[in-house]
C-alpha cells in the first residue's frame, strides 16, 4: 500500500533539554576523536570542515553534516499553508507484515494509508493484467504531487506485488519524481538493474548483505574492505550515477562522481528498524535540498552539491544523532520507535525552527 | 461512518503548568503585537476590545475571542448529567482512509463509531437505492440528538457516498441541525451549493485551496488578497448567509453581515490534521453559544451575535492558542495529536473550570 506522510510527521520531541546537552557534549568529544582517526582526514581538513562551507569542498571527506542541514531545511513561514514544505510516499507493506493498511492507520491519524498493492495468493493469472492496471491508474492520481518516493519498506517479495511496483518506479522515473529505494525494494532492483540505472535522482540504502548483493551484481566481485570508498564509486558509477548510501559504521555516500562520509556518532545498538527511519529522513532531507537548489541564488557551495547527495548527508546525519540521543537514555533497551522519539529534538538541536 | 463524541472527549492536559505560563506569556507579548499591528485596529479599539463585551461591537474587526470562549462555555455544574454539555457528530471516514472504522476506533474508546456509510466499489447499482435508504433511516435514528454535525473529515469523493451525505445533509438542514463542512463536505457543497445556501445553520471552513474553488464557483472570479474582508462578505451573502470561516495566517469569518478576525498567535507548522481539530472545536463552541443565547437574559452584547459566528472565533481561538503551545514544545516535530494534547490545557488558561 502507500502511505503519504507530511515531512515532519516522524519527528517527535522526547527528553529535557538537559540530558540532550549532556548526550550532547558527549557526542561531541566522540566526535572529535572519530575526526581525529579519520586517516584520510588531517587536522587542518578538520579545522576547514568545522568551518562551514569551506568544509563542503570536493576534496573534503567528511563534510559538515550539520551546515548542510541547516542551509537545506526550510525556514517556517507563517504565510506558507499544508504541503508546501513538500509530500512524501512509502510504497511498502503486505500481507507477510499482517494486512498492512489498518495496522499502519492506526499507528496515527496522521498517515494516509492506500491499500491498493494486491499479491499473487489473491489475484487470478487472466486477472493480474487489468488488477496491474487499476493499481497503476489509482497511483499516478497522486503520482504528480509526490516530492520524493520511499520504495520497499517491509514490500516482501511477492512477485505480482514486486511487478507492480516495477510499473510504479517506471512511472516515477517518467515523472521526474526522486526515489529512495530501500530493503525489499532493493531486492527488486538489484535483480532489475534497469529500473534505476542512469536516473541520478534515484538513492539506494542497502546495509551490509544489501551491498554485498549490489557489488556481486553490478561488479561481479566480492566487498573489498580496504578500498571500500573506490568500491562504492566504482559501484554508483556501474549503476550510471546513482546515489547509494551504504550504511555503516560511517556511513558513505556516493554518486559515481564524488564520495562522502557522515561519522557522527550514532549507537552501538542494532535494533531493527533505523533503515526506516533512515530512508524517510532521506527523502525529506532530498526533497528540501531540490527545494532549497531551485530557489537559492547560485554560485553558494551548496547549490554545487548534488542535491541526493546532500539529502543522504542530512538525513544520516539526522538519524546518527537521534539514535544516539535515543541510546543515552534507553542503553540496551534502545528501539526503533525510541529514535523516532529523538528526532525532534535532534532536528531542533541542529535547526532551531526560530 | 459516523463518530459521535461527547464535547470534550479530544480535550487532554499537557505540559506543567510552569511550562505553560511561560509559553503562555510569550503568546500574550505577541498577541499584543499583533493587535497592535492589525492597521485596521488603533489602540483605542485595542483598549475597547480589551474590556470584554463592548469589543464586540459590529465595528470590531478583531473581537475579544477570548471573552467570547469564557462567554458561551458552559459552567461545570455537579447536577448536570452526561450529555447535557450536548452531542457531535462526526460524519466522515471512508475505505481509501482504510476502513476508517476499526481504525477511528482504536484511536480512543470515548468515540462511538458506527461504520454506516458505504462506497460505489461495494454496492451493487440496483441495490444502491435500498441501500442508501438504510443509511438515511440508521442516521435519523440519531439526527434529533445531536447538537452539531461535523461532514467531511475523510469522506473521500465516492460518489455513491457523497450523494448519501448529500441526503444527510437535507434531512439535518429540515431538523435544524448545525452544520460545520470541512475538506471533503466542501468538494460536496462546492459542486451543490444549495445544500447549504440560505441555512444560517451551516459553517464552511475552507482552506486556502478550498477557498479558491468556493470563490470560483459562487463569485466566479478569481482570490483577492487586497479586499480579502469585502469579498469573504460577497462570499456569505452569495451563499445565503452560510458563515465562512477562511482559514489563513489570521481566520476571517464572516456570515455575509460583518466580518470578524482572529489573529491570536498561532505556529508556523503547517502539519496536515490541524482543520480536523478546528471544524470539530467549532462545532463545540456553535453548540455552546446555541446553549447560551438560550438560556442568556436578552440584552447582553454576546447574545446579539450570531451564535454561529461566535462559535466560529471561539474554535478559532482555542484551536491557535493551543497550535502556539504545541509548537513552544515540539517546533518542527508539531504534529496534530500534540496540538490536541494541548486544548485542555489552553481552555482552561482561557476559561478555568473552576
Amino acid at each position: 500500500m502507500i502511505v503519504k506522510r507530511g515531512m515532519n510527521c516522524q519527528f517527535a520531541f522526547s527528553g529535557s533539554k538537559k540530558d540532550f546537552m549532556l548526550a550532547s557534549s558527549a557526542i561531541f568529544r566522540r566526535q572529535q576523536f572519530l575526526i581525529r582517526s579519520l586517516g584520510s582526514c588531517t587536522n587542518q581538513t578538520h579545522q576547514k570542515r568545522m568551518q562551514g562551507t569551506k568544509a563542503l569542498s570536493g576534496t573534503s571527506l567528511e563534510p559538515d553534516a550539520e551546515h548542510i542541514l541547516r542551509a537545506i531545511t526550510p525556514t517556517l513561514d507563517r504565510n506558507k499553508h499544508k504541503g508546501m514544505a513538500g509530500k512524501i510516499a512509502v510504497i511498502g507493506g503486505c500481507r507477510e507484515y499482517t494486512d498492512a493498511a489498518p495496522v499502519i492507520k492506526s499507528y496515527s491519524p496522521e498517515l494516509i494509508v492506500h491499500p491498493v498493492l494486491e499479491e499473487s495468493y489473491s489475484v487470478r493469472d487472466q486477472d493480474k493484467l487489468s488488477i496491474s492496471g487499476k493499481i497503476l491508474a489509482e497511483v499516478d492520481k497522486w503520482m504528480e504531487r509526490f516530492d520524493c518516493l520511499v520504495v520497499g519498506p517491509g514490500l516482501g517479495r511477492d512477485p505480482f506485488l514486486l511487478d507492480c511496483v516495477s510499473k510504479i518506479l517506471k512511472h516515477a522515473r517518467q515523472s521526474n519524481v526522486p526515489i529512495v529505494i530501500d530493503g525489499d525494494g532493493l531486492f527488486l532492483v538489484t535483480n532489475s538493474l534497469d529500473l534505476v540505472s542512469g536516473y541520478p535522482l534515484a538513492v539506494l540504502t542497502p546495509n551490509v548483505n544489501e551491498y554485498k548483493r549490489l557489488i556481486q551484481k553490478v561488479l561481479n566481485c566480492e566487498v573489498n574492505e580496504q578500498d571500500s570508498h573506490e568500491q562504492l564509486l566504482a559501484l554508483a558509477k556501474g549503476v550510471g550515477g546513482v546515489t547509494i548510501l551504504q550504511k555503516g559504521k560511517s556511513d558513505l555516500i556516493s554518486d559515481g562522481e564524488t564520495v562522502k562520509s557522515v561519522s557522527v556518532y550514532g549507537s552501538p545498538r542494532r535494533c531493527g528498524g533505523q533503515g526506516d527511519i533512515l530512508s524517510g529522513s532521506v527523502a525529506v532531507f532530498l526533497s528540501w535540498a531540490r527545494q532549497h537548489l531551485s530557489t537559492a541564488e547560485g554560485g553558494t557551495s551548496i547549490s554545487k552539491i548534488n542535491p541526493t547527495i546532500l539529502g543522504c548527508i542530512a538525513g544520516s546525519a539526522l538519524m546518527r544523532k537521534a539514535a544516539s540521543l535515543a541510546f543515552q537514555n534507553k542503553k540496551r533497551s534502545t528501539l526503533t520507535s525510541d529514535i523516532i522519539e529523538c528526532l525532534g529534538t535532534s532536528l531542533e538541536d541542529i535547526c532551531p525552527a526560530c
